[in-house]
């Protein structure tokens, strides 16, 4: 046996004893995704994926409308009849004006992080009532906008904000509609909201209602965290009603909103350690799949913070206040898949192969973090499956999407789909080298549509002034 | 004392005691950068860079269109009368049109690494013998446009492009010009080149000679891993010089173009340790200061590689090549700066306040992994210096520049420098809730001219399909 041969053999024992120990990954079925394989062609609502690729170029994003609704609906009425909970969409998630436009024809609201996040929500033509501003950077100009038009809730991210707010709203003559951003022990802080522990979120209340230009109408938090699971959701919500105990009995406060943010999770999409990211790439180990079902259902959540809450404030004697979520990847991240292809292959004296895709980490870097599923698009039933290391098209080592994944045989020319692309990967593409892919939108009928164009060679350099 | 104020006595000391042990960071000299500090403001070529923010808006990178042209001809000459080497400008480090006009205007190549970068510089009007094809996925369109265009070089990433492009030149009746892009021990390897230990650089060298349709003319190798001195490239070229007697020796081969590649820092940027960030995140120690002296100017590495290629080829009597280069960061990257305000600041109970940026993470990410120094627009010599958390204004927690860095005071509406921004600033940046900022250029005269604009709100979605 030559020397590499030994070696590769050596290596790919060492990989399989490794992967034995973390446990051989399984892919996870297309039906999560309403997909399945027909005549080995992997197709959406009766439409082969291969032949949207050739319609529309590769690399390309394809968002399944259908998924979409009942998504929104599962987060507004939890399998219910009636409608639970108000769901601000979180525009920074996925901030595509044709997405943004179905779900707010399905009664979906905006949250929004920006003073241009705020004009597109308003050049929608989503009513004020419906939109929510968070975030540290608000600039004194959307501040004036958000008062003037009268939005729902501007939240306070830091006390310093206060006095900003109510300036504005003394030159307009109105007053700013507010709820004060809270911090627990668990999740984010640092540049975010106000903490309950160190007492600064009571004394931002206690300013807030003595000022005159302000109206506290409502609590806000956003843990930021995923949650693991309705438990930890539960004490979440516990940590939330014990602070409006507080603000009940020291300040007489009673929010008429009630705002308990997003970080509700995708259950196909894993985030993945540092560790399993090193046994990947040095030692070729698959990451492992979640396991969605030991995820709740986007009906649960809803049931249960509404049923959380509503007991809460029944028990108290209080009146329901409007209950808000800003959910986003829950919302939009399962559905959208990024097609691309195989633009070619590069063996090696390793154990595994090289693909080359047309899309790499400057369209989908969030991949490198957490697990998203590949699915070939045309199956090859009769071919074994071989370790493949997943690269994108540039000129970087960095441009790693999956540094260890089997597959049937690649060629050149073959594609595949990497799920759950509908959230943070839109928003972090940028052209690096490489065009944007576009959004392709596909309904329960299976009409495709135009969401977004690709970019083109000339939109790359649009903002530019080049010399005569 | 209140238990606050206590603690933050107890953490100020740690902070002090680590940072002792790593030094106090010192400010680098505006003068690296050709500016100064003219009645307390900062200027470049004598413009008050707070009139920059104010005619052109805030953030905005500004670039110097002096050095830039310096850095040019350094590479070129080698503080020399005669041209020692010729110089293709990595485009994807920063592809900004204007910029690369004026650096062709200077007599710079173009080294493209995509379809649309090979697209550019034909666009651009680049002689095709000034332009180097590198990467790992060409696709066939752009291999064809190379080839019957007639580049200077098309390099082989991998074994398998041998065959597609001479597949392709048959088709156009022409020869594919090629260089074979190799792999040492120290470096990037992975999915690029091909392996000099491993005798697979040597058997595609074989291979090529016999293929009718391919016109070996070339060796490329391209480090990746960034050179910390002249004696560390003097051990890169030796392994190329050893290859290159090797392929005399068995081959009978002696290249006509030598392109060796990138690779150059720039003396002002250091890139940091994990345990760096990690101090500076947990216990705000301000990362130190890299010493531009200590590393090799631009001059000096164009006169050294020129030097040492040149007797190598005297010595063994062989005709000297076209020695070529492909720098990136070193040419543009401290042309540039990255101007941006103070939206707001935040107190909080720790031993620092946020400095929240109108400019972070989608715009500067590179900052989280690299030392750029931090100017105020604006001195304030009579206030002591004060510790800040410098973050974006995104609603994420990993939007934060710089953990730890001492200021004077700042207040809201004060503006800062971030240097060097003209390398990976630009092309990795994305309109994440907030429009990328655009490029002034300033000459030496004082005049400052649009280089690429800012995106508008409307700019953002130009690409996106709405419902009627």
């Amino acid at each position: 046996m030559p020397k590499t041969q030994a070696k590769r053999f050596v290596r790919n024992a060492g990989t399989r004893a490794l992967q034995k120990r973390v446990g051989m990954r399984q892919d996870l079925s297309p039906q999560l995704w309403d997909m399945s394989y027909d005549n080995s062609a992997l197709t959406l609502h009766g439409v082969n994926l291969q032949h949207i690729l050739a319609q529309y170029g590769s690399p390309v994003h394809l968002l399944n409308t259908q998924k979409l609704k009942q998504n929104a609906h599962a987060m507004m009425y939890g399998g219910q009849q009636t409608k639970l909970l108000n769901v601000y969409y979180s525009y920074k998630t996925h901030p595509i004006p044709r997405v943004l436009q179905l779900l707010h024809s399905y009664g979906v609201g905006a949250e929004v992080i920006s003073p241009y996040e705020l004009w597109l929500a308003l050049h929608l033509g989503v009513d004020p009532q419906k939109i929510i501003y968070n975030g540290p950077a608000k600039s004194d100009e959307s501040i004036e906008m958000a008062i003037s038009r009268g939005i729902r809730l501007l939240n306070i991210n830091h006390i310093e904000e206060l006095d900003r707010f109510a300036k504005i709203a003394r030159q307009l003559g109105k007053k700013a509609n507010i709820a004060i951003r809270l911090i627990f022990a668990k999740g984010w802080s640092g540049q975010f909201g106000l903490g309950v522990d160190t007492g600064e979120a009571l004394a931002a209340y206690r300013k807030a209602l003595t000022m005159p230009e302000i109206n506290v109408i409502g609590v806000h938090c956003h843990r930021g965290v995923l949650f693991e699971g309705l438990g930890d959701m539960a004490s979440y919500l516990q940590e939330i009603k014990d602070f409006l105990d507080i603000l009940y009995g020291e300040l007489d406060f009673h929010p008429e909103i009630l705002d308990v943010g997003g970080s509700i999770g995708i259950p196909t999409v894993r985030p993945f350690s540092g560790f399993d990211k090193k046994l990947s790439e040095t030692f070729r180990v698959e990451v492992r799949e979640p396991e969605p079902n030991n995820y709740p259902t986007l009906e649960a959540f809803s049931a249960f913070i509404s049923k959380d809450l509503t007991s809460y404030f029944k028990r108290v004697n209080r009146s329901l206040p409007e209950l808000a979520v800003e959910p986003g990847r829950a919302i939009t991240g399962n559905t959208q898949a990024l097609l691309s292809r195989i633009v070619d292959t590069k063996e090696t004296a390793e154990t595994f192969t090289y693909g080359i895709l047309d899309a790499g980490i400057s369209v989908a870097e969030i991949v490198k973090y957490e697990f998203h599923q590949v699915l070939p698009l045309q199956q090859k039933l009769n071919t074994p499956l071989q370790l493949y290391r997943l690269v994108g098209p540039i000129c970087h080592m960095g441009d790693t999407l999956y540094p260890a994944w089997r597959l049937p045989q690649l060629e050149k020319g073959d594609a595949i789909a990497i799920m759950d692309s509908g959230a943070y990967f839109s928003p972090e593409a940028r052209a690096f080298s490489f065009p944007k892919p576009g959004i392709v939108g596909l309904n329960n009928s299976g009409e495709s549509f135009m969401i977004r164009k690709s970019d083109t060679f000339e939109s790359i350099i649009q903002m530019d002034c080049l010399a005569e």
